[in-house]
């Protein structure tokens, strides 16, 4: 019967089962102790399948890392226009992403990063990524500000600065969201908006 | 000549090296992966030597927790005179001691109660240890704001939520100190020092 299903899966389906799979695997154990054998089973698939899908596990975590950012990045471009006429804009917009993804994808995700950030010797291209991640995180929150300052809405305040406060207390939020024993993340991220509108107003 | 500089190690000297280089191993692997063949060799120690001072790995990892964690607070205790003056008082201190022990100390030690807190199968041992470290922070920091507004010294705030902040921003600039790509501990604790003392400025 659980065969039967599987027949049924076009590649794609396959692919990203095995994604979600994996990125479950390595949001309890390190990624390195994460075997290919392991995400077979957790998979129910062979791992001869499962190399005929990625060449090795660099590949897999690569591909499940890069599928998760852009699952994030999507969800944050579906919601900017329901934040247009909120006061933090786009940056509420970020917020609410990590609200809805909390908290098994974006913990996961940001377990990942940080695991591998922690490597002694590291993956370019998965350094590559969470770089990317973190440049698009600081981007638009440094141009909402910019664009808020310029606007006369926001007061003036150091940008730059600013976007880096608020990213570490987002890493801060899912960071502890396991390691202090309580799963407190959308308030959280409400007392963080809270904090950054009264900074910002005028 | 190493043997002979080893043979002068007294056991108290000999299990403080063997807690440092075990915690060195475990802020860079997960400490699922570390053995303690790994841990031998890099304290030039051979097996059977490590197993006469720790039954065993889980043993070893909890006297490597609890050390790092009683470091962290007798360095808060020497320095709490120092910062009685200072607007931010005890929480000056424990600002002071992340400062000071950052980054390869508190970046290890956060980075082990994080992987621990990853597990599925956890130790409670060593829940307790990281528990009983948030706890102490918290009380820290809840306590020195009710003492500075009974004062009359700090503006009304909510005390929990406000000590919950600091401490999620600390877990996050942590956190955030490898896989962001830049050591800026002391300067990202200087801008958390800067916007606590704007939030309880009278």
């Amino acid at each position: 019967m659980a065969k039967a299903a599987r027949q049924r899966l076009v590649p794609e389906q396959r692919i990203e089962m095995i994604l979600d799979a994996t990125l479950s695997l390595v949001g309890t154990s390190h990624f390195s102790v994460v075997t290919m054998r392991d995400i077979a089973l957790a998979c129910d698939v062979n791992v001869a399948l499962l190399y005929h899908y990625f060449s090795g596990k660099d590949q897999l975590i690569r591909a499940v890392l890069a599928r998760a950012l852009g699952q994030v990045t999507d969800d944050y471009e579906s919601r900017r226009d329901q934040h247009r006429a909120d006061f933090l804009g786009d940056i509420a917009a970020w917020f609410a992403t990590h609200q809805a993804m909390a908290p098994t994808m974006m913990s996961r995700m940001v377990k990942l990063m940080s695991d591998q950030a922690a490597q002694p010797i590291k993956d370019p291209e998965l350094e590559t990524l969470v770089q990317g991640f973190y440049r698009f995180e600081s981007n638009l929150i440094v141009s909402t500000l910019e664009a808020g300052m310029a606007a006369g809405q926001y007061r003036e305040v150091a940008s730059d600065k600013l976007a880096r406060f608020v990213g570490l207390h987002l890493d801060g939020i899912f960071h502890a969201a396991e390691s202090r024993g309580e799963l407190r993340i959308a308030e959280d991220i409400e007392e963080l908006r809270g904090l950054l509108t009264r900074q910002l107003e005028p």
